[in-house]
Parts: structure tokens; C-alpha cells; sequence
């Protein structure tokens, strides 16, 4: 490469690597506003967050940047590039394009409501207090349909949204796969419900001091490998995980003593999410490709290892001895057997976040259509607690008592996170499909899960996923991976034979 | 106002505010570094807080800085603002003046190297390797020779150190007033250790457990007024104050087992730092002048806090009754006035934070003459430990076993902190005369302390000191509070009489 060359990409490397400074800085302000900062601060925090938020912003879409992705895209100069730099200028490029028609101080002003509106989220949440917070999300969904006119219409306005979490994914495709996932999964589900062989799960919900629950979840975080020399475990309302760079990749958990596994399959959700960016190759530190390819494929990882690994039969015939040994009064009646058809019973429930793994994707499918009915069909945010109640009505036949349990329960809206939902959904899908895979290369795969051997899982996975960070797409990942495009089939043949086999279908 | 001033004050308060918003994410950053941050991450993160640093000071000393700078200093302008608004572009001038000729990657480097020589630094004085740091500490010292010369010397090289701390403070003034307090210290101590009239005091180093120092510290806290909603305590190495925004003010201390009040001290220590930022006007909120006026003032009511109140008799005389029940079966026997002699027991000790309220003074006077021949004696980074081994010997005749107890000691220079060390005893003086005056206007000051009512304290601190932030200078508070000009007089005044007491002299 020529010297001048050389010096050039020094310099874009350089505001690249400020960005991620600027990304870092947001991502622990945040962190600190949801784990523990005190309340009197928050306000200025969340000013502060949007300006640096706004910084980050500028810098993407910066004259600066537009000079360099225009150099470096020019053909003489492309073929000195290696593939490291080529997806570098790629990625920049891509944001670049994204956000360069959205004006600054709308940006700011769209940061800073977000941040404060998660804050305010919280208090809502508490107190049930819908019409309260509706205001500002109004204003949030407001706001995101400007940006997507300045994003670019993709076939709907909601598809301009999903697109940002799982790219080249439309609400066509989206409908199809829903489609035919219900199709499979709404008779699994009735014939649950109608099934006599209904499992016993009083004991999960004894109390079960907190201390005791964080030592056992600490426990199986370390057995999964996560690197605590790379991150904590901390404390939240929302359990959540956020990269600040590769050496430091922080989760959080919310325990409830009256339920024994709560916090425990968020540490492993959070977890999963956590072992993909602590396991991205150390080469794409300090670049945009040193995060998770898509929501999609970032969820599968967290559903991967909180559901299909910690859900298993498997793992609790390693693990449930040590569950056991820290409450010794309340489980030590409690067969293995037991335990594990209580913590996989099927059951049409209100929050999704505690939901089992089947009927979790009724609540997915809720939220994706209630969405797409706020972007593509003009429902008024005001009317939300009516067409949410309606729809768990229908899809799950239950009323949320309250907005506390219904449309207030996630923080995603609260945050700007339209579209994001899907990510769930298409997270069991593409996890189920590696997890077909993984079955065929790995033969050993359930007995290692039983030895309490999950490493050379982990190593699988970095081998196959994580490392990669950003530097495939994820219709490229799945493919490599598995040898074809995402198929629902495996999700419905996987939970068909899970719980077939638990209620004695 | 006219429209159009109004408008150009709205700009420069918006970069004013905006500075603020880069000071705060700063605080954090380094705050969680020292708390808990993962070390896998430190590296980059130092990088992170040297590269949001920079900006700040990039806006610090901007075209558009300077501009609004020359516009609100004009003649006709000027008399149109407000104090407060008059106040803030002095000081905004000031940092300006101070700055405009360092090269921003001059400063940069010195902030990324500070940030990183202060994790190194904890691995160091743990590992007593001085000769490892040396060269940190030694680029250091040579950065901030060069700054000097940015800077402009002012008398000597480190009276421009000593001015950045304690405005209008000069090497001449402070050799002065050491001199003066040395005179009338150093027979005080030499009677003591003569005096037949020793405490017992190994019943302060039996085992304490964390929890209970932990809960007795919050206790104590609380009852002083520091305000949990604006404020949380964490443990770090080295115990700080940081003032992240008005409703932000977060301290941390430092728990050791061996040692009953180690902690607690701190807590008292940190906790006076943090009331003075609790409670600055909320009118300075977002500008520079919300903070302490200088770290003399500042130290004064850490000072103040930790020794004046927390060593006193009346103090104890509410609160030991309460560290008793934390701890009975190692207090049950121990006497009030024998704990209250033991906390005050006075020893020529190796380490300046565990070292008593009088032989204090000696360890700032030994870091001020090495300070001063680093600064203006040329002496050389590498001989450090020698000289500093052959001043506790002069001064206080021990001599450290290892650089970890010795001249490791201290987070300050790893931080680039020189000058700063002069703050302590000048914090100490102000204190006493402080405290003079507070006996005067509320005569039953010591009344109080003994039933627990010590928020009407803090209230006239408020009052008198705290509410002012940064708009006052440190002469202005002195002399405002207590009608004079620093006198080191009430400092020995106020040692003599308790500690004659203590040791029947």
C-alpha cells in the first residue's frame, strides 16, 4: 500500500475509533442510569446522553466522513484496501447513507426524550400510569415517522424499521414466517391445554432468598464462560446487556424471591448475548463491525442459551443438584423430573418476558402486529391499551388487569425500539436451526450439556458466529452455518419434540 | 435585555452546558474505572476518557469560545448581564487564558497517559514496583514540566502548579504559613510522644466485619445530610469524591477489616466533599461555577467533617453507643473516652491517610518539598524513593519497608495531580478558623453534635460556604466566614488545646 495511502486510512481509522469512544461514553451513561445513578441526576444525565449521543451522530454523517468514504470508495483505492478496511468503509458507509438527511437537533432532540423517557418508563411501569406517559410516547413514535421519511420508505414505513435490526428483512416475508410458525404452533398449543399430564409448579414459587440466587447465577455464567474479567453482572428493573467495547461486556438481572428461576434465565439470556460480543475477533475492536450482525441473530444467542441449553432436560441433570444445595428446604422434595416439566409448562400468560418458550412468540406476534398497525395503519398511540388488551384477549385469552402488566411491560417503545420485537422471534428461529446443526457436528452435544462440560459450546459457536461480529450479514451467517435460508420448520419440529414429549402428547 | 443578546447568551450558555455535558461523562467514565469497571476493558477505555477529555478542552479553548468571550467582555455588553451570567464567562475566561496555547494532542496524550498510569498505578503500589511505573510517572512529570511553559510560570515553575488548586496561593506564602505551623507542631508532638499519658488502642484493630461497617457508614452519612437521592457510596482503592452533576455527587471509601474506623473515616472524609456539591446553589447547575471554589476550601470540609466533627468528643459521645451494638463482643469493654483517646492517638506512621490529625501536616509538608524540587530543584522521577524514604526519616523517623507504604502511597501523581497536596493542611487551617467561627455564631455547636442534630451544621455550611460554589474565590469565603485571612494560628490553636487534653500535657 502506498504511504500516503497508509496515512489517510490512519486517519479514518481515527475518527472511526473516536466514534466507538463516543458509543462507549453513551453506553455507559446509560448503563449507569438503569443500574443504580442516583435519581436527582437523571435529568441532566439524559441531557448529557443526548449531546453525546448527537456528537456520535455528527461524526457519522460528518463532512470528515463523507470525504473518506468517498476516497476510499474509488475503485484504484478499494484494491489496496484489505478486507478488514473494506467493511469498515462499508459499514460507515452504510450509516452514512441511513442517516445523512436526518437534521442534527432532531436527532438530539429524539436522544435526549428517549433517554429520559426509559427513566419515566420505570415510574409508569410502577404505578400503571399509561395516560401519564403517553405524552412522550407519542412523541417518540411522532418522531421516528419523521425519521423514517428521512430514512427512506422500504416497501411500508414499519419495513424501514425492521430493516435496522434485522437487515433485508421486509414485512411481507415477516407475515409469511409468522404465518406459518402459528400454523404449527396453535394446535401444539391446544392440545397442551387439553392435555391431562399438566405438570405441578407451586414449589418454583416458595421464597427463595436473593443472595443464594445470585451466587447460583454467578455460578452458571462462569460455567458458560462468561469472562467477568470482560464484564459484571449487575442489577436492573429491565434485565439488559451492553457491549461497551469487546473487553467490557456488561449484563444485568432482576431477582424476585418468590420465583426461583427468574433472574437466573435472564443471567443466561443476558449471558448469551454477552458471550457473542466478548467473542467477536479482538481485530474489529474499536470498529462498527464489533457488535452482533443483527438483533436477530443476537437473540438467538440469548434464546439459544437461556432456552434450548438452560431450559434443557440436559442441563439440569448436571445442575439442579447445585440449585438444590442452596435451598435445601424448599426443593430437596422436589424431583428432577419435576423440576424440569415445571420450568417448561406451557401456559397463556400476561408478561412476556417470564412467558415459556412456545406461547412466547403469541406475545412476539402481538406486538409485531400492533406495531405494524402504529407505522402502516395510523393506530393512535392513545388507543393502545385498548387494541393490546383486545389482542391478548384473543391470542391468549387473557386481560391484562392493568397497563402495568399489559402495554407498559416492555421498555423497547420507551427507548424508540420500534421493530425490534420480531428480533425475539426470529432469534428462536435461527437458534433452532443452529441448534439442528449443532447436533449433527457436535454428536456429544447433550452429554456435554450433562457433564456441565459448555465450553467447547461456546467455542463451537465463536468458531461458527461469534467472532464475526458484523462482518457478515446474518442471511450470510445462517447460511454458512446451517447450508440453507432461515426456516421456521426447525423451530416448530424442535418445540413440537420438546413438549410432545413433556405432556405426553 | 435586548432580543438579540438574549439569543447569544442562549449559544454560549447551550457550549457552556454542553462542556458540562463532556465533564460529567469524564466523571463517570473514571468513576467506574475505579469502581468496578472490568479489566479487559481498561485499556480502551482509557483511550475513551483521553479522547472525550481532549474535546472538552477543545471547546474550552474554540473559535467559539473565544468569540462569545471577546462579545460578552465588551463594554456595552457586560453591563447588560447579570452576575451570574458575568460570573460565568470570568471563569470561562479564565480556563480559557489558562489553556489557548497547549497543542490539543499535547493534552491528549497527557490525559489518555493519566488515565491509564492511574490503573497501572493500583498494580503497582500493590506490587510495591516503583521501578515498573517509573517511566509513567516520569513522562508525567515531563508533560506537565511542558504545560508549565504553556501555562506561564508564575514566580517559580510550581507556584503555577500550587495556583491551579488554590488560586492566588504561592510557594512564598506557603513556605511561610508551613513554617509558622511547623514551629508550633513540632514541640506538640515531641511532648507527646514524651508524655507517660499513651491510649491503648489495640481494640481498634480486632476483626470487623464489612457488612456492619458498611451499614454503620450509611448510618453516619445520612445522619451528617448527605443526600442518598443525589448520591451513592461504592468502594474503590484510593476513596474520592465526584461531582458528576448537582444531583449527582458520588463518594466511595475503602473497607478494611483489621481496622474498625478506616472506613468510616473516609466515609466522613468523602461525604464532606460531596455536602459542599450537594448543595451549590441549583442556579449554577450546568455551568462551571458548580463546584468547589478551590480544593483548599474543599479539603476544609472533608477535613472538617472527618476530624473536626467525627474525632470529637461529642461526637462519639452520640454515635458510640450505636458502633457498639454493631459491634458488642469486640466494644462491650471498651470505654467511651478510651475509644474516643484511641481514634486520636497520635504516631509518626508510614501512610498519610491513616496517619492522626496532628502528624498530618507532616506528611503534606514532605510531598511539598519533593513537589517543589521535582518543579523547580530539577530532582529526578527515578530518585523518588530515595529522597522520599530520607524525608519520613527526617521528618518522622521511620523509614518505609517498600515503595507500596511509601512513595506509592498516594493515587495523585499517577493522576497528574501535582500541586494538589498543599490543599490538605491548607484545608485543615481554613477548617479550624471555620470552626472558630461556627463556635462563636452557634454556640451550641458542640450540644448538637452530641444529641445527633447535625443538619442544622450542614445547614449553616450551606449557608456560609457551600451555596456558593465557584462564584466566590477562596479569599472572598475566608474572610466573608470569619472576618480575617487565613491564619494558620487556629489551626495549632485548635490542636494544642485538643490534644493537651487528650494527653494531660
Amino acid at each position: 500500500m502506498e504511504d500516503d495511502i497508509k496515512d489517510k486510512l490512519a486517519q479514518f481509522r481515527a475518527l472511526v475509533s473516536k466514534i466507538r469512544g463516543y458509543y462507549e461514553a453513551v453506553g455507559l451513561l446509560n448503563w449507569d442510569l438503569r443500574t443504580g445513578a442516583p435519581r436527582k441526576g437523571a435529568e441532566f444525565r439524559s441531557e448529557t446522553i443526548g449531546m453525546l449521543d448527537t456528537e456520535m451522530f455528527k461524526l457519522q454523517i460528518s463532512d470528515e466522513m463523507a470525504n473518506w468514504l468517498d476516497y476510499f470508495s474509488r475503485d484504484e483505492i478499494v484494491k489496496q484496501l484489505d478486507e478488514l478496511d473494506r467493511k469498515i468503509v462499508q459499514e460507515c458507509k452504510k450509516e452514512f447513507e441511513l442517516n445523512k438527511l436526518i437534521p442534527a437537533n432532531k436527532f438530539q432532540e429524539y436522544s435526549v426524550l428517549t433517554a429520559h423517557a426509559q427513566t419515566l418508563w420505570e415510574e409508569a411501569k410502577e404505578e400503571s400510569d399509561f395516560i401519564g406517559f403517553e405524552p412522550y410516547l407519542s412523541k417518540i413514535v411522532a418522531l421516528k415517522k419523521e425519521f423514517i421519511g428521512y430514512w427512506g420508505v422500504k416497501g411500508t414505513p414499519y419495513d424501514t424499521l425492521i430493516d435496522m435490526y434485522e437487515p433485508d428483512m421486509t414485512v411481507e416475508k415477516l407475515d409469511e414466517i409468522f404465518n406459518q410458525l402459528r400454523k404449527r404452533l396453535v394446535p401444539l398449543v391446544e392440545a397442551i391445554q387439553a392435555s391431562p399430564n399438566q405438570p405441578e409448579h407451586n414449589f418454583l414459587h416458595q421464597i427463595f432468598a436473593k443472595e443464594q440466587q445470585e451466587k447460583f447465577g454467578l455460578f452458571i455464567l462462569e460455567q458458560m464462560g462468561y469472562d467477568f474479567e470482560a464484564g459484571r453482572q449487575d442489577e436492573s428493573v429491565h434485565p439488559f446487556a451492553t457491549g461497551l467495547n469487546i473487553g467490557d461486556v456488561r449484563i444485568t438481572t432482576n431477582y424476585i424471591e418468590s420465583d426461583v428461576t427468574n433472574a437466573l434465565f435472564s443471567s443466561l439470556h443476558e449471558g448469551g448475548h454477552a458471550l457473542y460480543e466478548q467473542n467477536i475477533d479482538e481485530k474489529f475492536a474499536g470498529t462498527p463491525l464489533a457488535e452482533g450482525t443483527s438483533m436477530g441473530i443476537h437473540e438467538s444467542q440469548s434464546r439459544l442459551w437461556e432456552n434450548m441449553i438452560g431450559r434443557s432436560r440436559a442441563f439440569w441433570e448436571r445442575y439442579y443438584v447445585d440449585l438444590q444445595k442452596q435451598y435445601p428446604s424448599q426443593l430437596k422434595d422436589v424431583e428432577l423430573e419435576d423440576f424440569y416439566r415445571a420450568i417448561n409448562r406451557v401456559q397463556n400468560s400476561l408478561i412476556r418476558i417470564d412467558a415459556d418458550e412456545l406461547t412466547y412468540n403469541l406475545h412476539i406476534i402481538i406486538r409485531y402486529e400492533i406495531e405494524k398497525m402504529l407505522f402502516n395503519e395510523d393506530l393512535s398511540v392513545k388507543d393502545l391499551p385498548e387494541v393490546w388488551n383486545a389482542k391478548y384477549n384473543e391470542y391468549l385469552g387473557i386481560t391484562p388487569p392493568n397497563d402495568g402488566q399489559g402495554v407498559l411491560q416492555d421498555v423497547h417503545w420507551s427507548g424508540g425500539d420500534f421493530g425490534y420485537f420480531a428480533s425475539y422471534s426470529l432469534g428462536n428461529m435461527y437458534a433452532a436451526q443452529f441448534l439442528n446443526t449443532m447436533h449433527k457436528e457436535l454428536p456429544q452435544f447433550n452429554e456435554w450439556i450433562a457433564e456441565g462440560n459448555l465450553l467447547p459450546i461456546k467455542e463451537w459457536l465463536t468458531a461458527k458466529i461469534y467472532q464475526y461480529g458484523k462482518s457478515l450479514t446474518p442471511a450470510q451467517i445462517i447460511v454458512q452455518v446451517t447450508g440453507e435460508e432461515l426456516n421456521p420448520n426447525y423451530l416448530a419440529d424442535y418445540l413440537e419434540d420438546k413438549y410432545k414429549e413433556i405432556y405426553k402428547l
